[in-house]
């Protein structure tokens, strides 16, 4: 019989799931919408449903379950106050889902299902010391050190979006001020394109949109037909990103670091300038040493990472 | 027959050993100068014939040799380029000293020695994520996570006093500018004194100390009996390290953070300023959650340190 991981990934519309055996094959998926009940058993239970019944024509075992979710703790099995989820405190997810398919269970965010799934299914299958950052709406961080997932003493470590990088900077939602995301992530591009438009008198084709119309997208467009703002904006977002990356580095330093996500997919207008300010900002020691790669998962990447929650451990013990 | 391990730290001046039983307790100990003979090997059969000669009538098995030296790597037992050392290029120093004492010998920088002291021996014995930052005339780190040290791809990683907390700062050995060891060490103190006698103009008994005679120790001294600019030497010291120590909790979110080293010891002075800049400046899902605290090894931590090395595995084995 076919083993399978269920991999389900939690977002603010949609929760996504795939039925993943243990060579990144997806056997069954399915999805249903994120918040349109009012208590979180109601949802859960319909999860389970929809997870079953897409499963009723095919020969499977379940091995586990991978949960990638906002502000998912790997140590308590819990969503802890996720902004954009209805449900507020603690959500026992793990012992929920646990108690109705009586598998193992395992939660994590966003980013560090992404790096599991790197390591599991994408291009750092060789690698013990990576790391994976996600660019969306925001700027998500999976660090992988000795070969493990780095969690951190309560399950949050790797939150390289609010590493401070300009003191006194652009307001972050976290409530402080020049965190890492606010500069580079889909949103930091925006503003970036803003500031920008503020600054110089140029020509450009974004002064015709408003700034809730724009999206990374289309700054990467403008660039792809030389808009100089938007080339701009680029380089910008590069050197900023570069820096902090070669600051981390310092902490970790790991072999490799890969850029996932939208952002990501504007390709060497982020990587070139990303690489020029890794390679000016690198102290001697890891001086050419910390690859930067894009990511090798596609659009099922956070449903592929979070079935490599139960793989990875699966192949820890055999 | 009482087991020992043998804790080597490796210093620009001298070099200094302990044979160090399970507990941490010395069973004999000694010391040669590190750089008066030309070639390495003949450092390394002095080296040998002391730890031999301190042995003699002590009747012990030694179950291996931790060495903390200047940029030592735990990868490949080697001492890479230090730039305190007479010996250039790579040093093959565990493969040497395995030749002639037949035991295991692991090699590590003298911040990750630190580290590990910490957990075998210190403040540290449960924590299974933390970190140390040594305080010496530079800054060093030694990272725990996951109940292991942070090596990193090839065994470097935990460089914190070369996170660039300024860019374009001051002037780093490093090469680069405005790296945090420039700011927070012995040697960042005195410049930061001489910073602040240039902006201001009130009376400060450091106006009459040369450069090169200032030591962190005599601010320290000023200091506490109220000079104004040795005081607010010690709150731009503490503010630029607790900024810092909020972005790397970002990264790793440690337990707790220890402090280290000749610095550490000026206690509220260091102390305060460091915890009030981490509270601004830590992200919510740390905030009172990552400790300060002093280290609880004393003026034999190098050794400990390195001799934990072997005792660490020791206990993982056992």
């Amino acid at each position: 019989m076919t083993e399978i991981a269920i991999g389900i990934d939690i977002g603010g519309t949609n929760t996504v799931f795939g039925c993943i055996d243990s060579k990144g094959n997806t056997i069954a998926e399915g999805h249903i919408p994120t918040q349109t009940k009012e208590h979180f058993e109601d949802y859960i239970d319909d999860l389970i449903a929809e997870i079953k019944s897409s499963l009723e024509n095919v020969e499977v075992r379940i091995v586990g379950v991978g949960i990638g979710a906002p502000n998912g703790s790997y140590r308590t099995g819990t969503i802890e106050n996720a902004a954009n989820l209805r449900w507020k405190g603690t959500l026992p997810i793990a012992k929920m889902v646990n108690e109705k398919l009586n598998v193992p269970v395992k939660v994590t965010n966003d980013a560090n299902a992404a790096a599991l799934g790197e390591r599991i299914f994408g291009g750092a299958k060789n690698m013990s010391d990576f790391m994976v950052i996600t660019l969306g709406t925001g700027l998500g961080s999976g660090i992988v050190v000795n070969g493990d997932l780095l969690y951190g003493y309560e399950g949050f470590a790797g939150e390289v979006g609010h590493i401070i990088v300009r003191p006194g900077g652009r307001d972050c939602a976290c409530g402080r001020k020049g965190c890492l995301e606010t500069y580079v992530s889909a949103t930091g591009v925006k503003r970036s394109v803003y500031k920008l438009l503020a600054k110089h008198l140029g020509e450009s084709s974004l002064r015709d949109v408003p700034f809730n119309n724009l999206s990374a997208k289309m700054v990467a467009e403008a660039a792809n037909e030389g808009d100089p703002v938007a080339l701009e904006t680029f380089k910008y977002t590069g050197k900023m990103l570069g820096e902090a990356l070669a600051n981390v580095a310092s902490v970790t330093a790991p072999e490799a670091i890969f850029l996932f996500g939208g952002l990501a997919k504007a390709g060497d207008l982020l990587f070139d300038p990303v690489k020029e300010a890794m390679d000016e900002n690198m102290l001697f020691l890891y001086k050419d040493k910390v690859k930067l790669l894009p990511s090798q998962l596609g659009d099922d990447a956070a449903i592929l990472g979070a079935a490599a929650l139960i793989w990875n451990d699966e192949k820890i013990v055999s």
